[in-house]
């Protein structure tokens, strides 16, 4: 039933990853996050991407392709000029194509010949053929500014809506999806060329189902199957073994593949620009800029648990559509009011904003999606998976977990998520998301959520105290808003409306674009709000711990 | 007939290169340069080095890589460790041992895995099994001592005996020149993970028949292959493109490419130590130690003139078998009298001195061996090949060049060498070998050789003065000791005679290895080479030049 709720907005929402089909056979389940990346990790590896003039004819570009073979999908994008992402059917056609791609003339002697599966694609004779040429059509591979957004939220009929609607504006399209594993595969010849058994795989917000259109591209090197290798046969009277550049610690390893990487993308890497390598950091990792398909890209090495992670969400995110249109609507409403930020700090994480929304669902009568405990009751033997000694074992086919009978609506879940987190009790309690309950913190830190997977850990130990009490002083704020409002006064007013108000700095509001009128106007919402604040002080500072 | 005197000593060479036969086809005359580095290429990429434990069963462990593909060749030798070379009929066949070698488990995650051509074989039940292993034979990589030579020297009979002595022990061996392309082979690896197209050939004393055991292996990385691809196809109304990196200079980009696979081989690469980037030299290179080989190499991009003088030595080589001892002798006489040295400064160098030597035959009555402009006018359509402007064509078929027909022994070359350069007229002339005539110096470095390839440049203008009259008066030391000494007295006296005694350093003659007696001992000679000295210190000076 929840489901029907958003199925006017799902069929407009360009659905990534889960929904498509593909082949018959699957199509009757949602594809387990594992079979998702393993089929486009394959996609990736049949991809190029073509750097075209503004005007060119699409027609003629594909017939000249698919002399090397045939063309599963491409399409078009902008990024210091018109790309294409062109998949080919089968790895070979690459190959073919690779053969008869010549090195640039003008300065033959001064590029660094490494071949990758970027190519540039000219006419020879541009002026004569100009007439056949015309402009293509461009998927956007960013989203709208959030004024451009609240345009659109006003016109919505209501807040369940306007919450689909910035989902469907925000969300990773399937292009987006496409450009940010051929951005890993392009990445993975890199390793490849040393390490033929190593994978580049995206983690985090590219595969988790609540990926930003615009944020960075998370990837990690996987020596996974390297590894098994080692320890397959082996009879007879000998051994033999690879002479190997042996050292101290796995960690130094690690950081030793990294930056020779990074050197080599720094270096060899056509567009790969303003290299960082942060070695020292917990994770090592190289930060690069790839101009190609416009990504800012972080390069780490297999981290068990943050792909575990990244699988978790996938499936809440696929369970039930409202989950993915609330954690998308309190990600940007707590980024326009500065409880996020895109450096490292003592802000609030995305993750860990997601996983207050989790944890509030959870919380939910009925519940909206699973504890992780019940997700591991439903593990067979394969999604068994012992990460550090930690059981990170929960089930990968979402089709086991019964749907939800919890039939709130957004505009309930919405305002409950206010009105929820901006009366916990943070002082005395956590949120623990493995068991779905608030549990006694074992230790001061002002916001404590459990590490899913490493219990002993608090993901967002690096909140601090004045920024725990901006978000619930934030929260409340927000759900006197939503339960105050009048939203017919507004309209009248022009003034943003539901999710827009929330979008919208409070006290803030925009002369500009949205005329005042008279009646509950901007500047009396604010008095009033202050008035709020006030009388809650006291409460606040005893429920943030003060 | 030149040939026949040396032909009694020729049996006992192991002739690097040239000589061996391979087909009947091509056996009826001597390979080109080209064809004879094609093939120790090829070979290189079908063979592996396994490091073994000090007693094996030879037998076993053939047996057990005979499974993987047919032998060609293989052979054992000492280097930290007893180690085998071993030459697969097919290429395939190293991939299918790949890929039974296991990664080492000891220490499993603190390895680079990279995967290459170097492995260890150890036996599972070393206690049991010792009964049966038994010490191989191991080919020498590196030549005597010259103290051990000297006392083989004493033996021969003549001093052309001597200096075919000298060359057998000091010259490349099948098996070393095998090790060598191996290690060319190795880096060949690494270069290919990111420039498939591109060759790592060795050049210099490695492959110019001139080189001696434990001389460093200079190679280079060749991308000749990828430009020609450049040019290549292009048809149709369009052109297609790699991006690639480009750089303002072509000398950037050979920094950058040398610099990054010179931190892979310091990262990745098993046994690769100490490595050095001179990156700002004339011409850039990385140098580095290769322990699983044993060499010291020097990695630097395609230098069109270094390969040239390469091949124009490996022709002058080859045409008789006098030339190598010759130079053989007198780099040996050189260095013991420190007018050579392995570190660069104002020395004259290996490649100067056996210029030097090249020049002093192209002028002998009849000549030993043609003048460059002779070998030019035997150049075919094929030969032609203009570097930067330079014509650098000569022919490259050895059974196009006439036999000489001097007939002059090495006892007599010797002799006359230290001769025609003790009264060489330095100040006023240079050596030609183009024309193999003296002409006027164009400048006024104290010795002038010009560059065979670049007209306009001086290959010995580091040599200052003092080295230069350091090397007239042991030329003529050495001329006053052939002329003067008395053979069957010497060798009565126990002393080194002929080579012998130019190989001891003048004045030190060792009273434990070689008894002093009376008559014509050393001390008489040196008060009478003092006197040689004083009486033409004149002359000297004038033909250096002061």
């Amino acid at each position: 039933e929840a489901n029907q709720r958003g199925a006017k907005f799902l069929c407009i929402i360009k659905l990534p990853v889960a929904s498509r089909k593909v082949n018959t056979e699957v199509n009757t389940r949602k594809k387990t996050f594992t079979e998702v990346q393993t089929e486009r990790l394959e996609q990736a590896e049949r991809t190029v991407l073509i750097k075209c003039p503004s005007r060119l004819n699409e027609k003629k570009l594909l017939q000249y392709l698919s002399s090397h073979g045939k063309i599963n999908s491409h399409f078009f994008f902008e990024n210091r000029g018109i790309h294409a992402l062109v998949e080919f059917s089968e790895k070979s056609s690459v190959a073919s194509l690779q053969d008869v791609v010549g090195i640039p003339k003008a300065a033959e002697h001064h590029v660094v010949p490494f071949k990758s599966r970027l190519f540039t694609f000219t006419l020879k004779n541009p002026v004569t053929k100009a007439a056949q040429e015309t402009p293509v059509h461009l998927s956007p591979q960013s989203h709208i500014p959030v004024n451009e957004l609240i345009q659109k939220l006003y016109r919505a009929d209501s807040i369940s809506s306007q919450m689909y609607i910035l989902l469907n504006e925000y969300q990773l399209t399937e292009e987006n999806t496409k450009l940010r594993f051929l951005a890993c595969s392009l990445v993975q010849d890199f390793a490849r060329a040393y390490f033929p058994d190593s994978t580049v795989k995206p983690f985090g917000s590219s595969v988790n189902t609540f990926g930003k259109l615009g944020c960075d591209v998370d990837m990690f090197l996987d020596f996974h199957d390297t590894q098994e290798h080692a320890t397959q046969m082996k009879k007879g009277p000998f051994e033999m073994e690879y002479q190997m550049k042996r050292l101290p610690s796995e960690r130094l390893a690690t950081q030793k593949i990294l930056s020779v990487i990074g050197d080599c993308l720094d270096n060899f890497g056509p567009g790969c620009m303003s290299i960082q390598k942060i070695l020292n950091a917990r994770c090592p990792l190289v930060k690069f800029a790839h101009q190609p398909t416009g990504f800012q890209c972080d390069l780490s090495v297999s981290n068990s648990i943050a792909i575990k992670s990244s699988e978790l969400l996938y499936i809440y995110g696929n369970l039930d559509s409202r989950v993915r249109a609330l954690v998308f609507s309190l990600r940007c409403w707590a980024r326009v009011h500065g409880l996020t930020n895109s450096v490292p700090g003592t802000w609030i994480t995305n993750f860990s904003l997601t996983m207050m929304v989790m944890f509030f669902l959870q919380k939910r009568s009925p519940p909206i999606i699973p504890t992780l405990d019940q997700l591991k009751e439903l593990a067979d033997e394969k999604d068994k998976h012992i990460i550090g000694g930690n059981d990170c074992s929960f089930v990968s086919d979402l089709s086991k977990i019964n749907p939800t009978k919890n039939t709130e609506t957004l505009d309930e879940l919405l305002c409950d998520f206010f009105e929820y987190f901006g009366n916990f009790d943070f002082r005395k309690n956590s949120l623990n998301l493995r068991r779905g309950k608030e549990v006694n913190k074992p230790e001061s830190s002002p916001l404590y959520i459990w590490n899913p997977f490493e219990q002993d850990l608090n993901i967002s130990k690096n909140v601090n105290q004045p920024q725990l009490e901006k978000f619930v002083a934030m929260a409340r704020e927000s759900a006197w808003i939503l339960q105050k409002e009048d939203r017919t006064q507004r309209m009248i007013n022009k003034e943003p409306w539901g999710l827009a108000a929330l979008l919208t700095p409070f006290g803030k509001s925009n002369p500009n674009k949205m005329r005042r009128t008279k009646g509950l106007g901007s500047e009396t919402i604010r008095s009033l709000l202050d008035s709020l604040k006030l009388s809650n002080a006291s409460n606040l500072q005893k429920a943030v711990g003060k």
